[in-house]
Formats: structure tokens, C-alpha cells, sequence
């Protein structure tokens, strides 16, 4: 393969004073002389010389920011600062087209956009540093979470994208048809006919493969899902995405304890691979987020810089806490006291707002918080009875600046607290009759969790709107690309 | 975390005349006194030697096959032959709920079934050898592909897999809506009016990512999408799903030989991480193949082993032939002469069927190989011209027992030329002007292709059904789980 940029930068003392190629576009093109050439590879440009006594004019008078190049010259230590080298051009080439007239009605030309400009041409803002280090980093993410699970024993499992279930409950689906639906078949009593569809059914996009990895989780002990899923609300915040990535790990023998220990090691893992990984991104999207919250007014800035609070998440035990005693400390909250709490909390078995949460991270604890044991009644039908017999081995990790970053639980597997539990809320048993099945042949104690992607992405560049951390957002009236 | 039996076997010195716990499902108890215990770590089997006097013997006729064990003992070498080591029991714990009547009618019964219906207890088979086995293998296929690229540089992508567009032609899609099918809102003049659905106009379920992930190649240089693909063809062979997994890098720069070169480099490389890191699952399914090659009459036989085939195929260059090359071949071949092939070769510009790239491969050649320089017309509008003016710079990887494995090309970068191809070919440049973006500002030549991951990892492990190596196949009439 070609030497990328990142790879001159880092190795280059062997080639100084070498003719070489390389080929990239111009970030910048300044005194008709400096070309500032990015490939992609790293946030750094390499920059260029050219010399406009050896360059055909032709060439020069067409170089311009976002032009495609392939440059071939002497590869030199750089007298000027910012740069350690840079190339003499011998030869310029320009690869392909660039109409620069209809650039400057793009993001590409050379002036700054807002964040929602550049969301409206999502096919070009790869093209610009912020977002080129926000790809990048979350690319690093994803593998670290790959990673982190093949070292683990973790075997990768690809849960279904449509099913026929419709009892997972974690939101509003999708429906996946191929009907026409200008003609849609009905029976004689005129309820549509699903066995002409194409699956013979009625079929959504998933919501969670939590379910399906649990039967994987029989045999193969360690497990994870990592895939779309896909939430049909109509909520237009920067919180929400309809189309987002989830990672679902589930472990046999894992009670809530080692799950939340897994969860901690998990998310240290990641941040930390970023943190080595990452260095010019991070630098970069930290100069951002700096300069983001001086434009704020004082009491609304971060606390902590964006470096300094990975770091910080890296080095703290997380902070263990049941719901229980995060209620009395709610309860008994000058904040709540003072009815500065929107959801004022009065008692327990109140389920808890992101003021709450974000109270408990952020003023409370200064510290990332694992909340465990919640009431049964506002969590999912799947989380194992505690003995007291009204929580369950439920757990939430929250992060500061962000709330809920991990949601699990350790899993009910006795079948039948799991079928008397179905039956209060109404989760139909039959439909899961293969759900049901992993309880009934060498039912094991189990559990996992659920992290999305595109939040830990959030937390990790600074970002601050979740359309902004995946390359095509879908969200309400919103499919372009 | 836990130890594994696989950690266990690998490395059990230090832990000799110690006791351990150890937890697992039972595959066998034979003489009422050895358990065969399995964590799905590995296919291999840890052996518990029970006593009926230390155990008590309520637990003991409790234990059956598929039961969930925690067994806790002193660790010895074993005497027996066909392990290692073995634990001498001195505490056996039921973890679970063993229905063994219901049981009974699963395919967790011990005795064997047909992969028929093994795949309509998709939820159970991971419990089995020959599955645990082909997931894992999975796995390491999956991990092996994100590895060589993060290796590579190549940065990874999630393109949308909603998608508004429906131009692409790789295939029929799937809708999806969030209306509700009884009562689809129409305009008055009695078109459905999708401004009221979900995203305000009518989406889809890609078919590839390539069009999008060529969009990111413009900013970061290497990357790929690896997700979900969907086609809503009425297939119902053992080569079709209508939900799969695709790899598809693209990379800018990159001609069509360098595009060849990475595509074997990148099966190579998978190959040899599987050989390396799934021993005892390889050689399972080697017997497991040989087997079912024993039971077929001699000439339909394969020439090759499993493992035999796969460290052929890492050992050779592929070999590389045009497609003009390939046709003389055929058209030459005693098999064409003799009236062998269901459709003759007649004539340059003929599409090539599975029987054709089958001989190339199987007899002609010996060898992989691919094909490349296809004649323009049976071929898709984004791929690059070639001078002759008739072919385009495709190229097809094909694999013994399995063909095309790899489809991919140079791309056409030249604006003009590929508006004049779309034109022609009927692909409607206003609903993909962001793609034609790419081609405006800065458009440099590059390159990229297609992998079906079920079809590599049939070719892997030696199955011979696509539904046997994704863990809940969706196909005409079933999305069951």
C-alpha cells in the first residue's frame, strides 16, 4: 500500500533529501507557493513547496482548497515552524476536477460554517478537520470495543435486523414490508394479510438484540452484538437518533456484580485506547471544546477540559451506589429542597430524570456513578428479582455531561419467576416461546448490558449533538444520502 | 473475569493438585461418574470425574445432558486417554432449571440431526458442536477483518442503513414505513403521501453501503462499511439471504490493480488469522467435511480438504486473467465444444454463470482466480471506462467450490464520463447528486469492492447451506426468532 501522510510524519528521517510521491487534497494554498496537503490519514498536512519558476502556470493558477494533487519532490527538513518537513515540488499534478465556482456555494470553500451547515452536507464534512477527527475517533471506538471483547473470550454475534418480535418493549418500531402499498392484500374480512408478505409475517427493525444474544450466550458463554437498531419516536432532540449502533454484551455466570465490573473495564478500556490512539485528534477536538465553552456563559462551561475529564474517567473507581441510598440523597438534596429539581423527588420508587442523574455525577459524587438495584416496577420484564422481592439486579452507569451511558441488568433465569413476571406486564409469553426455551435446558445465572455507540462517541469527542458523531444521521423527516 | 476451560486447557501447570471451580453445561455423563463439560470457550470438553459417594445423589440423577453445572475439585492429569487433565469433584452445583422431558423433543436431546432441523431450532443449535464451532469461526472471520484494516489505516464507517435512495440497482428493497397499513394517508388525488411518514419520504433498506462510504473516502482516504445488507429477492436457494453482512472498503487513489492486490491480501489475510486462531474448530469441521465428502458419489466429490483447501489457497498467487482471456478459454474449452455448459459461450461480451467461473476456477486454472476488465454493459454505472472504450476496470474474485467471492472495481472519478454512463444507463443523477458531489471537488481515481461475509465463512468452515453460518438466517417466509 502507498505511504500515507500519518506514516511520513511519524517515519521520515530515512527519506530526507529522497524524492517521493504523494498524493492528497489542499487544505490551503497560500503566497501561490505553500500547498498544505491532507489525505486523510491524520488531522497533520504535509506541507508542500512549489516553485512557480518549475511549475507549469497552468497547474498553479488551478490549485486551489479542496483540489485533488498528486505531488512529486524532495522530501526536507522544514525551516519553518508548525512543520518537521516538508517537500520540494518538482512535479504537480492535478487528479481529477474541482469546480470551484459551485464549491463556494458548498462547506468546502474556505470559510467557517455553522455545525448545522455542515450537518445539511453530510456528504462533504468528512472532508473537514472537525469532522475528519470525529470519524476517526469514532472508528477507534469501535474497534476498541472489538478489541476489548476478542481479548475477552467475547465471540461476536450477529443478531437479526428484521424480526417478527414485537415484545422486546424497549420502543416504537419500524414496520419492513414489501408490499405495494397502493394495493395491499386483505383477507375476506379484511384485515391485511401478512402471509403475502414477504417474510409470511408481520416484520420490524430491531430494537435490541438483546433477546437473540441470550440464546447465543447458551452456547458460546461470552457474547456480544454490536449493529443498527432503530427507534420509530418522534423525538427531535440531540439525544435521539432513529438509526444508531448498539454494542450488547452478555456473559453466562456473570451476576450484577461482575457485570458492573465488566462495564467499568469495558468503558476504561475504550477511553484509554482513544486516548493512546488518538493523540492529534483529541488535541484538536480539545482546543474545540475549549473554545466552545468560553463562548458559554460561566456558570453553564464544563467543569474539566475534554482531555482532563477522559483522564479523569480513567482514573477514578466508579462510584457504586443503589438506588436506594441515591434517593436519600436526592431526598435530602438542598436541591430538592429548594424545588430546583423540575421532577421534584418525594418518595421511593420514583423513576429518575437526567437532572437527577446528572446531580448525583456531576455535584454530588464528581465522579462517574453505577447505580444498581432499582424498583421493579419501571424496569424491563427480563432483570432478576432481588430477594427483598420489589428491586431488581438492575444497573445504569452515568457519565458526567452526559447521563446514561450503559443501561443492564443481571437477567431473571428461573423460569418461573421470569413466566409470573411476563404475566403481570403483559409481555406475551408465546411469542418468545424460543426466549423462554433458554430457561428451560441448563437455565444459567446471566447477565449483560447495552451501551450506544453514538453516545459514548459524544462523550469522547465533546461533541454535543448525537447528528454529529454518525456520518448520515436518520432522524424525524430527516433521510437524506 | 472467570477462567474459561479453554484458558484452563492451554495452561493448567501451575494450577495441577489445586482446587478449582469450574462452570459449564454438560454434553455427556457417561457410568453415571464422567461429565463432559463445556463453556463454549472451545469445542473441547473439560472432564469431571464424579463420585457417587461425594455426591449426593439427589443432585447426581439430576444431572443430564445440557444440564448447567458449577463443580468445584482438585484439578489432576488425567489417566484416561483424550485429555489432559481432568477434576476429581468434590462439589457439584445445578445451576439451573433442565426440563429433560421437554428437552427430549429439542435438538438438545443426545442423538443426532439433520442440519434441517438443526436450522428450525436456530435458538439451540449454538448448543451444539458443529454450530458453537461455526461461530466461533465467525467471530474470527469478523475480528480478522476489522483488524487488517485498523492495520491497514482504513477508518470504518456506518453508512445508513435506512436509506431514501433507491438508484443504487444492486437489487430489489425492502420498505420501511411507519405508517399504519390499514390507513396509509394519500393525497387528493390518491397518491400515497409519504411527506406524512416517518421521514417524509418513502425509504428503503440498503442494498450497499458503497455509494455512501464513497462519500467518507474523500475525507479520510481508507475506510469500509461492514454491516447489514438487504434484498427482498424471492430466493430460496442455499447461496441467497435477504439479510446479510457486507464488507465493502473503498480507497482513494487506488487503481484497479491495486485494488486486486488488496483484495488478496485481505482473504489471505483472513484465512491465515482463522488457520491460526481456530485450530480445534478447523479441524472439527475438516472431519466433519470429509465425512460428508464420503457420503457422496466419488465424481461429485471435492479434490481438496478443509484445511487442506484453505492453506492452498493462502500458499498461491491468485491467478489474474481478463476477461477477454477468460472468454477464449471457455469458448475453447472441450466442455463448450462438447455441449457441457447449460449456456454456451458463443461470444465475447456473454455474462459469465456460476458453471463457467467454476471451470476457470476448478479445472482450468487449479487456483483462485480473478477476473477483471469486464465489457461495460453487464456491469454497473459506476464503474471506471477503460480506454478500449468497452470494458469497464471490474474485477471478480473467484474461489473454488463457492466463485464469486469478491466483486469490485475502479471507480469512474471523471465527472463527465460517468454523467454520459447514467444517462445512458437510466440512474437518476438528481436523487444522487451528492454522489455526483464527489466527482466535482477534488475527484481523485480510486477504488474498492464487496464482501459477502456469510459467503467467505461458508468457504471457511466448509458448510455448504448460507443459512448454516448466520445465527437467525432471514429468507422467503421466515423470520422466525
Amino acid at each position: 500500500m502507498k505511504t500515507t501522510i500519518k506514516e511520513l510524519l511519524s517515519d521520515y528521517k530515512k527519506l530526507i533529501h529522497h524524492d517521493i510521491t504523494i498524493q492528497g487534497w489542499a487544505r490551503a494554498f497560500r503566497s501561490n507557493r505553500f500547498i498544505a496537503l491532507n489525505d486523510g490519514s491524520t488531522i497533520e498536512n504535509l506541507q508542500i513547496v512549489v516553485d512557480f519558476e518549475n511549475i507549469p502556470e497552468d497547474i498553479l493558477k488551478n490549485i486551489s482548497v479542496a483540489s485533488s494533487l498528486k505531488i512529486t519532490g524532495e522530501l526536507v527538513e522544514s525551516q519553518g515552524a508548525g512543520q518537521s518537513i516538508e517537500i520540494i515540488a518538482k512535479k504537480v499534478e492535478i487528479l481529477g476536477d474541482n469546480f470551484t465556482e459551485e464549491r463556494d456555494k458548498t462547506i468546502l470553500q474556505p470559510k467557517r460554517h455553522t455545525l448545522e451547515i455542515l450537518r445539511e452536507q453530510a456528504h462533504l464534512r468528512m472532508r473537514t478537520n472537525l469532522f475528519s477527527s470525529v470519524f476517526r475517533v469514532r472508528h477507534a471506538v469501535s474497534f476498541a470495543i472489538h478489541q476489548f471483547f476478542n481479548q475477552n473470550q467475547f465471540f461476536y454475534i450477529n443478531t437479526p435486523i428484521i424480526t417478527g418480535a414485537d415484545a422486546e418493549g424497549a420502543g416504537e418500531m419500524f414496520g419492513v414490508t414489501n408490499f405495494d402499498l397502493n394495493n395491499i392484500p386483505k383477507n375476506d374480512d379484511g384485515e391485511i394479510n401478512y402471509d403475502e408478505d414477504f417474510f409470511g409475517k408481520k416484520t420490524n427493525l430491531t430494537v435490541s438484540g438483546q433477546l437473540s444474544v441470550e440464546t447465543a450466550m447458551m452456547g458460546l458463554g461470552r457474547v456480544y452484538t454490536f449493529g443498527p437498531t432503530f427507534r420509530a419516536e418522534n423525538s427531535n432532540t440531540t439525544r435521539h437518533l432513529a438509526e444508531f449502533w448498539m454494542v450488547e454484551p452478555e456473559v453466562a455466570f456473570n451476576n450484577l456484580e461482575a457485570n458492573i465490573d465488566l462495564a467499568e473495564d469495558f468503558l476504561k478500556y475504550i477511553i484509554t485506547y482513544v486516548l493512546e490512539n488518538c493523540k492529534e485528534d483529541l488535541k484538536s477536538l480539545d482546543e474545540r471544546f475549549a473554545a466552545e465553552q468560553k463562548a458559554k456563559p460561566e456558570k453553564d462551561r464544563a467543569k474539566e477540559g475534554l482531555i482532563e475529564k477522559l483522564e479523569n474517567v480513567i482514573s477514578k473507581r466508579f462510584k457504586r451506589v443503589s438506588y436506594t441510598e441515591a434517593i436519600d440523597i436526592l431526598m435530602n438534596s438542598k436541591e430538592n429542597k429548594k424545588g430546583k429539581f423540575k421532577f421534584p423527588i418525594t418518595e421511593w420508587g420514583a423513576d429518575l430524570q437526567s437532572e437527577h442523574e446528572r446531580f448525583l455525577v456531576e455535584k454530588h459524587f464528581e465522579s462517574p456513578v453505577v447505580l444498581f438495584d432499582y424498583p421493579k416496577d419501571i424496569k424491563a420484564f427480563y432483570m432478576r428479582l432481588n430477594e427483598d422481592g420489589k428491586t431488581v439486579a438492575a444497573m445504569d452507569v452515568l457519565f458526567p455531561g452526559i447521563g446514561e451511558i450503559i443501561g443492564g441488568s443481571q437477567r431473571e433465569e428461573r423460569y418461573q419467576v421470569l413466566k409470573d413476571k411476563m404475566e403481570i406486564m403483559g409481555v406475551d409469553e408465546e411469542e418468545l416461546w424460543w426466549y423462554m426455551d433458554t430457561r428451560k435446558f441448563g437455565s444459567v445465572p446471566h447477565a449483560g448490558f447495552g451501551l450506544g455507540l453514538e453516545r459514548l462517541v459524544l462523550f469522547v469527542t465533546g461533541m454535543s449533538n448525537i447528528r454529529d458523531v454518525i456520518p448520515f444521521p436518520r432522524t424525524p423527516k430527516n433521510a437524506e444520502f
